[in-house]
């Protein structure tokens, strides 16, 4: 039988998950890949806790269980890279600092396969490592990246390589779909759901890449890649988080019955790939908006086969490790045969997010005064945009709080509305109008 | 460039599909296959009506384009079967005739792959095709005859390799499940709903296997082989169809916050495997409740990773194709690597279907006599089954009808408490009780 010998760097939640899945599937791992996967060493900074937490017996950790400083845990990983005995290095040490990046880097380069978790390196610093992977003929698993442990990296790249996709769509940030579900099922504000998911283990302490749409943006970026073969970066891409989320907001989407969802978007027309990662309104009879708490779910559209949903933990140690093992087999199995990504399409990235078309949902805070709503709704009229509906229900005397729903239309042509509304009744708004597409 | 010469034997609703597929995408398909997938000749009886259906010009055909007798259609395809210059055989004629049977059999005898979206002849049939593929090293792609366009075949077998499949259960038949969401949605009966089926074009003339749940057994028997490596005979299979499901028995699942489908489920308990086709009450709360019309649904609970939901078009000419297209890539791609079904796991599957452990509802038609639910109840619980709720709201003075929801037990508990209810009080009941699991 064939063997396939492999290294764990790094023993936290993923890792540990990884060594588990290995040592308790053996038998089973080894039919589905049609090789012995051995588990030769694990480097960890603190192989006793690790050892304690996922009872993993100390002689699998590198140094046979000693403590190592970061100098002996950098050499380790140096050793194990440049050591023919290994073929494939599982990376679950996570972050995107030159330490990692070059590991990573060198992984490939030294001619093994590498498998990862790390979406945020490889959809930030990841072209380098891709590109290398192309060249010395090595694969990289990236299954557990995207979604933790919905199988949407090989649903693209090996179910559905008989269609061309023209969306994805998701939900792929259990942490602000947690706290956006507390906000709409118990009325609570933002930071109290905040602190409720972080108290319960949802939000990490700095949960910020969760909650400003970065971890989603990186998500969406990897399937980009998959889906079209092109690298978008961070900073060409739309990206805009929950944290000014209101339950004013959630009201809105009530009443025109949707929900608020921190949505991936991708779309292919013609030969533009528009993409963003913003909090939308979602229509209750999409299915996303049916999906609460830390669950992801993505929906893809395709030309010949219509809508696919996949719904499944986008998060957690046996679930994210799972993603990885499968991974291991893939490889093994199929070795140099495997895919890593897409082939580049001749596509244009839209990184201007004010051309992009949704219907979307305008809330505006203004003097309560007659012929406010006709004023401002003649103004969007005049921007080509129709109206869907209007929404007026709540005003004081001294102030109109309303929403304007509108017709398939470009964000800018939005924008040129308001800065009308602006120039000609200038302290009609009481605020800056907030703009969110609707999802249908 | 690797070179897969295919031929399509069947050019109808799906192997019409497929052919334009393969033609409309043939620079994607080469380049996610490796390989030119070269589709030299269809096979059909009247090329002229499908070359105009599908716009494919004549000389794609067999004979230039020319109708074909029965008897000549056989010879070309023993031809075909025969030829060296044929790599992949797609069959898309279908049904479990010893025709079909002998066609697909000799296909793999002669060391060629084949890719079907024929899931009855597979299921009832396939031994024989699936152990001779071993035999020669060939391939058999079927992810087109498990729920249309969903891809749960290479899912399960592909993507699901790092994890252990607890239970699989799902809305497998898009035509009863259209039947029994207008019945749900709008009150009709079963006939009418039936009947307007067959009017939109769900359900076929003779809709008897989607309707008595064969095809639904078809695709659970599968999936079953695919999750476990086991046959199960369709006569092993525990099957009932959706043919007496009446308004009432759709107002007791509101009651409990549920709604009637029919549930394709295949559980493993230690070294048992259960599986049954039947109409279920699914609770609210669990997603396939929410699955509508012709739409399939797929849920896999699994060790590590948890609950995933799949949901996808379960049939239709381009979404069938697409499934049957991205197994030729696949097959093209990783040829004698790939795994045919799972390796055949040590487990008992149990046939008897009364040692079913599930929550059951169980409706009563009694004679409306003071004590009746005290009698029943205390019948029940005398076989140690714990009692959930007991909705009783509906009596005329002359008749009671009532359920009773049930705490997990087998079913032959439920069976031997209302052999006690009619030898103690014969008479008592009006009609057989009706039992149907409730689905959490």
């Amino acid at each position: 039988m064939n063997k396939m010998n492999v290294a764990i760097l790094g023993c936290g939640t993923v890792g540990g998950g990884v060594a588990t899945i290995i040592r308790e599937m053996n038998k089973e791992l080894a039919e589905r890949s049609d090789s012995e996967i051995v588990l030769k060493t694990i480097v960890e900074i603190n192989p006793e806790v690790a050892s304690e937490r996922f009872k993993l017996p100390l002689d699998l950790f590198y140094g046979g269980g000693k403590k190592l400083s970061v100098v002996e845990a950098s050499e380790a990983i140096d050793e194990i890279i440049s050591s023919e005995e290994i073929d494939l290095v599982i990376e679950t040490i996570g972050g995107t600092s030159d330490f990692i990046h070059n590991i990573c880097l060198n992984v490939v380069t030294s001619g093994k396969h590498l498998v990862t978790a790390n979406k945020a390196l490889l959809a930030e610093r990841g072209t380098d490592i891709f590109e290398t992977a192309e060249k010395k003929g090595v694969k990289i698993g990236f299954e557990a990246a995207v979604c933790g442990a919905i199988p949407i990296v090989k649903t693209i790249k090996e179910n559905f390589t008989g269609d061309k996709i023209l969306s994805i769509s998701g939900i792929m940030n259990g942490t602000s779909n947690y706290i956006l579900s507390r906000m709409q099922n118990e009325g609570l504000g933002f930071k109290n759901a905040l602190q409720l998911a972080q108290e319960s283990g949802y939000a990490e302490a700095d949960p910020a890449l969760d909650i400003n749409g970065g971890d989603a943006g990186h998500k969406i970026i990897l399937l980009i890649k998959l889906a079209y073969g092109i690298d978008v970066s961070m900073n060409d891409l739309s990206i805009t988080g929950i944290e000014n989320i209101k339950k004013e907001d959630i009201e809105f989407a009530n009443e025109i019955d949707a929900k608020i969802k921190l949505i991936c978007y991708a779309k292919k027309i013609n030969g533009d790939i528009f993409a963003t990662v913003k909090p939308m309104m979602v229509k209750n009879s999409n299915f996303l908006s049916g999906v609460n708490g830390a669950t992801n779910a993505v929906r893809v559209n395709t030309k010949y086969s219509g809508k696919h949903i996949l719904v499944g933990k986008g998060a957690g140690s046996s679930e994210t490790a799972m993603s990885i093992v499968s991974d291991i087999v893939f490889i093994a199995r199929y070795g140099k045969k495997m895919r890593n990504t897409a082939a580049r399409q001749t596509v244009n990235f839209v990184a201007d997010a004010s051309k992009f078309v949704f219907p979307y949902l305008i809330t505006f805070h203004t003097a309560d005064l007659p012929g406010t709503t006709g004023f401002i709704t003649t103004a969007i009229g005049s921007r080509n945009i129709n109206i869907d509906t209007v929404s007026h229900n709540r005003h004081n005397g001294e102030k109109a709080t309303f929403s304007v729903a509108t017709m398939p239309c470009q964000l800018e042509q939005i924008e040129t509305a308001i800065g009308k509304i602006k120039t000609e009744r200038p302290g009609i708004l009481l605020s800056e109008p907030k703009v969110m597409p609707i999802l249908y």
